[in-house]
């Protein structure tokens, strides 16, 4: 996407990346979508890793991310139930703009100037 | 940021990713932020770029962004009034988040699964 320097107003807006954005930064679900990325699999990890993330919450966005093709939930029969995540190929391809963001959020956040 | 193959619980969760991510997510601030990345700089110009933004919408939005010190509004006393908006360097460099994040909805939606 190169970045013009006069207005390009065909190529300002994308319906597929508006979803995206919104999909990512909606409440909880790209802090959950980094524990994720880190490697958490169990619903208690990711809960526990989150300040202030309800059950009802955390259940309620991996259910979108799960219909979003972005994360599988595999439930295996043991006793008791045993429930893990994982990233889709899709899901896990999102690391580099959650990485990017995280690298941006370093750097501005650290100055202080927020 | 080092994606760990185990769960790393004290790098799972960041306050700043937090507050970066939730701010470019917001309801119209990401597709707004592209708009601007890609040469706008009048209000108009970035009404008219994104589907079903509303005036009292996008004044609210960019109010925020200069908050956050993204963005700034320069008035030029002219008549009438002129008024341009331009990205500040912590705004332009979230170029490569935003432009990450166009890739992957360009990658993951042509393939139709959504």
């Amino acid at each position: 996407m190169a970045l013009a320097d006069g207005f390009d107003v065909d190529r300002a807006f994308c319906p597929d990346f508006h979803h995206a954005v919104e999909l990512v930064g909606r409440r909880w679900t790209g802090v959950i979508l980094r524990a994720l990325l880190h490697g958490a699999t169990r619903f208690t990890q990711i809960r526990d890793a989150i300040p202030e993330l309800t059950d009802k919450m955390l259940s309620a966005r991996l259910r979108e991310l799960e219909a979003e093709g972005i994360v599988t939930r595999r439930v295996t029969d043991d006793v008791p139930v045993r429930v893990d995540y994982a990233l889709t190929e899709k899901g896990r391809d999102l690391s580099a703009a959650i990485t990017s963001l995280s690298d941006w959020a370093d750097r501005w956040a650290t100055t202080g100037d927020r």
